[in-house]
């Protein structure tokens, strides 16, 4: 019955023969690895403004404007970075094989700690948010956040547990029509604000300064953290170079069309999104309120469109749709990564096993079940998840492109200098974030301190709902680092143990087989016959923990035992196990000497009956688990009824 | 670790021929087995005032004088009666074993099945009202009632897995001075009541009618209730005649003389108690309070005292400490009475077997887990749970009398016509009030009815918190006669396929060894020379999930096979087990055809290793679990490090 629900929910078994047939068409390919990507621009804008708000009030809030901006560039150097690796790397060029074959093994590992962390968190924040969009327009739906969550990555785990072609088509439908959605509103907004319109004044509200102006009086770590927070923006920009393998070839040619229809699609939409916001003079709902509060893309579609009707349903479902779906990137890219590391043996190898439907079941189950872990535990509160985020990102980034200077420098093809410098410059300046981003995250700027450490840097409170822990992400790379690098090394230990070269196989080592005699009837025979069919040292042993009974089973034994010689050894205090180990010790006295420990087990029909015989078989075999050179074999004995 | 932990809880094991020394004096034994039926003092009369107040008005609560003296009549016709039983029954007459020789064994299992819920119930009820002595006396504590009983209840466990002698000395100090403290306050407050005391009238209460006269006054069915209801004091007065041969010899006639101590204290303090409770025109506290409400033994120590300092404390805190030594008496009986079911075939076996403490520990765990479930489904509420009680208590008392007056005509002893005329009498009361149990289980007084039935008969409500389900433990009883019959049934199939009278042994089956072969190296060499130690028709499978590797595989094992013919088996969807079964159904076309399927394992140092390797051995097994004629053999190569 469990196959039959699995064969239901997952289908049925592939060969492996079929999975050449798997690929991609870059119009399925761009929503299974761009619709991460693009949907960053439904939480990136809020990012910055939430990062003003916190420490500027909200005459500054214009400065969103230029900010975005410098996002919008940063966008297009990391994406024209990237397009180079997808084209060197037709077969996956992820920051882990990048950095292994260019950087070294050290840097692989940290660039493979920093996405699989970031996989995970994209799930969560993905997720999270497309729940937000939901509970933006359905607001008595928020006290059910976390259940709603995980029920959206329960489903997108199993439509993944089904196959990749699959997903592309069922993910595809979502994120055109969000894209489609978004920029409806987005020309309608626009042209609303150029007609003039301007929305009615929030109470509290000041009005907004010049947007250079509001940047200029910004605080310079001010400005650098709202900097990195709008950094959110390009998480998922490297999914498409992990998964060039799964375009139709020519593989690296489709893949890098594919990075720029997404770097400019994720353009228009943030841009727009960001201009809407400083047009609208768009507040964020106060951080208290957590998931509680409205989103900015709500307002800005709210604002739009004149109202919660129509049109305005229509892009917060798709907002959640997409949301849902970006998701998906991370449930093709853990698994293939985690594949790649139990391959090279820094993870557990069966994240490497192909399921009978061609996908890592694993790397999928293993997702799923950590993104809800991370989703409850912050209550499904996406401004406290979005921290935690790009650290990882931008980590990757630095070393992938840094690896691909290194590569150019070393094949040096014609070109390679042009190539190099364009690498080179995405290297410097994803390298410059990730210091801000690292900094900003142990340097709160509220009364949340935990530690002072030195150059004025503090450890926040894990309760701080705005960079709530971010820094343990910090940590938890050279954790997770450390763990690749034990696996590592027990895996080279295993096989430094079990290779044959050099090996002198050991003269095989006697055997003696006793069979366990319980008490003397027919569900004991087949085991009497198993053991005597060995053909070797044969002994049968009762412990006697009813003395009375023993003159009768000695009788007993004498017509059914088949001449096997019977050995009964006391139990004062009742049990089991210590007397039969009593016997193993004298038994196994030379250095290697093999036992055989036959047990008759007799098979109830129902599972009740169970429970109504003693259970010393089991209790045996749990006591032998860590004695050598036992063998514990049990033959069972069926009732009929 | 576990084994070193379990010593210094329970203490080191013990061995069978100790058994005769655990035998209890009359002076230990009064405590471990009176102390149940004593503390019934500390809420009996509170049962017959809270069944006087729901029907009647608080001016006919004199009637509780009359009905109780009622109660303590009927407390001697029982204990005379089961004085005889005990001296007929030297070696244990419990209501099981009287009516199982005199009744029939349909009987004896209906007596087995309402004492084994009374047990149960002995243990909830007493450990709830002894922590409500506690929380009477601090409020602050009543949150926390139904972890207290928990606690209490995990003591006594652990106390009865230490042993009988151990539990009496444990026991006696707070019997024995809980009866010394009441003695003293009941005189105290006798004397005080005499010399013309009279409490300040609390608001809203009546002045008291004249005994008998409120007592004519109440409708007949509440009067028969209220009895009923005080009738939970004589819950216990049997616990003696269950463990006679605990006693020192001669077992029965030190039984005999301490059950009649018994019924002497018993008898003082619960009619002390009474008759305070009328002197002082003590009022419940109302139901709806549940365990929140002040005890009435509380009310009379405090007005004995003049308020809550000093002795009063004393006598809350021996009240509890009976109550909760008086759950010890079910800790003796209930694993004594499941193991003379289970020799009987009618519980599981392992009911019977002794621990290395002597004590059956299936029983009392067993116990120990249902009286915590009891308490925490009613929340720890005394009065929510009284009402279950009595009726098994009853219903057991009848059996064994009626038992013991059939035992008599057929005996027909000096003297015996005098002995069945006593006997007769109480079955005939205890029958009665069995009667009035019984029916007043399935009135409710008040509106909570679930079903109308015959007879202006009702169900009542579950949620009611003065009788809640108590005709669950009606209907129970029946259930668990179904369940003693169902479990005899199996034993008497089982042991009827297990005899060998008549028996022809069948041939030994041939039996083919199959050794598998994930992958060739030096964790497999021990499995492949046990398996060729064997000496039969030994075989080797490998099951090929990786084709590309098994050329390389062939030519090792050339070298490294043992010359055991190798069969490789292909598995186009990655699958262990399908292929395995297929060639199973090869090997075994005979109708018995033994397979020892040999699976190498190898067993790493550290226990987070072995999540670093594929667990096929483990899925095999469990596969494998339902196949007939397949031994499964493990055979472990140990890694060093």
């Amino acid at each position: 019955m469990a196959i039959s629900l699995r064969r239901a929910l997952i289908g049925a078994p592939l060969p492996t023969a079929r999975a050449l047939h798997e690929r991609l068409s870059k119009v399925v390919a761009l929503p299974v690895f761009a619709s991460d990507a693009i949907s960053s621009s439904a939480y990136a804008t809020e990012a910055i403004l939430v990062a003003i708000l916190a420490g500027a009030g909200t005459s500054r809030l214009s400065a969103v404007l230029p900010i975005g901006f410098g996002i919008f560039l940063l966008l297009w150097i990391v994406s024209f970075s990237y397009r180079q690796t997808v084209l060197a790397y037709p077969t996956g060029g992820g920051s882990y094989i990048v950095a292994r074959e260019s950087l070294g093994i050290g840097a692989a590992t940290i660039a493979g700690a920093s996405l699989l962390i970031d996989y995970i968190l994209t799930v969560a924040v993905s997720v999270a948010a497309g729940i937000a969009a939901v509970t933006s327009a359905f607001p008595f739906l928020r006290p059910h956040t976390v259940l709603l969550c995980a029920m959206a990555v329960a489903l997108i785990a199993l439509a993944n547990l089904r196959g990749v072609r699959e997903s592309g088509l069922l993910f595809s439908i979502p994120t055109y029509s969000f894209v489609a959605s978004m920029l409806v509103t987005i020309a309608w907004g626009v042209l609303k604000a150029f007609s003039g319109y301007v929305p009615p004044p929030e109470p509290g509200v000041a009005p907004l300064a010049p947007p250079l102006g509001a940047l200029a009086s910004l605080p310079l770590f001010l400005a650098l953290h709202a900097y990195a927070s709008g950094c959110t923006a390009l998480t998922g920009v490297e999914a498409i170079s992990n998964g060039v393998q799964a375009f139709r070839p020519p593989e690296g040619r489709n893949a890098a069309v594919t990075m720029l229809w997404m770097a400019g699609i994720l353009g228009v939409l943030f841009m727009g999104v960001t201009y809407l916001a400083w047009a609208f003079h768009v507040v964020p709902s106060a951080v208290a309120e957590g998931s509680g509060g409205e989103t900015v893309v709500s307002k800005i579609t709210r604002m739009a469109w004149g109202g919660k009707h129509g049109f305005y349903y229509v892009v917060q479902f798709t907002t959640m749709a997409v949301l849902v779906v970006a998701a998906n990137t991370s449930f093709a890219d853990f698994p293939r990564l985690s594949a790649i590391l139990a391959r090279d043996r820094f993870l557990p190898r069966q994240f490497a096993n192909v399921g009978d439907r061609l996908v890592y079941n694993y790397g999928i189950l293993t997702l799923a079940v950590l993104a809800v872990a991370l989703i409850a535990i912050l209550s499904g509160n996406v401004n406290g998840l979005l921290p935690l985020y790009a650290v990882g990102v931008f980590l990757s980034f630095t070393l992938s492109q840094a690896g691909m200077v290194r590569r150019w420098f070393r094949l040096r093809t014609p070109g390679w200098r042009h190539s190099a410098a364009i690498n080179g410059f995405g290297a410097c300046v994803t390298g410059i974030v990730l210091l801000v981003l690292a900094i900003t995250k142990f340097h709160p700027s509220d009364a949340n301190v935990l530690f002072r450490l030195p150059f004025g840097l503090r450890l926040p409170l894990i309760g701080d709902s705005v960079r709530a822990g971010a820094w343990l992400v910090v940590l938890l790379i050279p954790l997770m680092v450390g763990m690749f690098y034990r696996i590592h090394a027990h895996y080279l230990t295993a096989a430094s143990q079990l290779t044959l070269v050099g090996y002198r196989m050991p003269p095989p080592p006697p055997n003696t087989i006793i069979v366990l005699v319980p008490s003397v009837n027919r569900g004991i025979i087949p085991a009497l016959q198993y053991a005597k069919s060995l053909g070797q040292d044969t002994r049968a042993l009762h412990i006697e923990t009813e003395p009375e009974a023993t003159p009768r089973l000695r009788e007993e034994w004498d017509t059914w035992g088949l001449g096997i010689p019977l050995l009964i050894m006391e139990s004062p205090y009742r049990s089991l196990v210590a007397p039969l180990f009593r016997y193993l010790d004298e038994v196994q006295t030379e250095r290697r000497h093999m036992v055989t420990l036959v047990i008759p087990e007799f098979v109830a029909v129902k599972w009740w009956h169970k429970l109504l015989h003693n259970q010393s078989g089991l209790i045996l075999k749990l006591a032998l688990l860590r004695r050598k050179d036992v063998v514990v074999t049990n033959v069972r004995y069926y009732l009929a009824r």
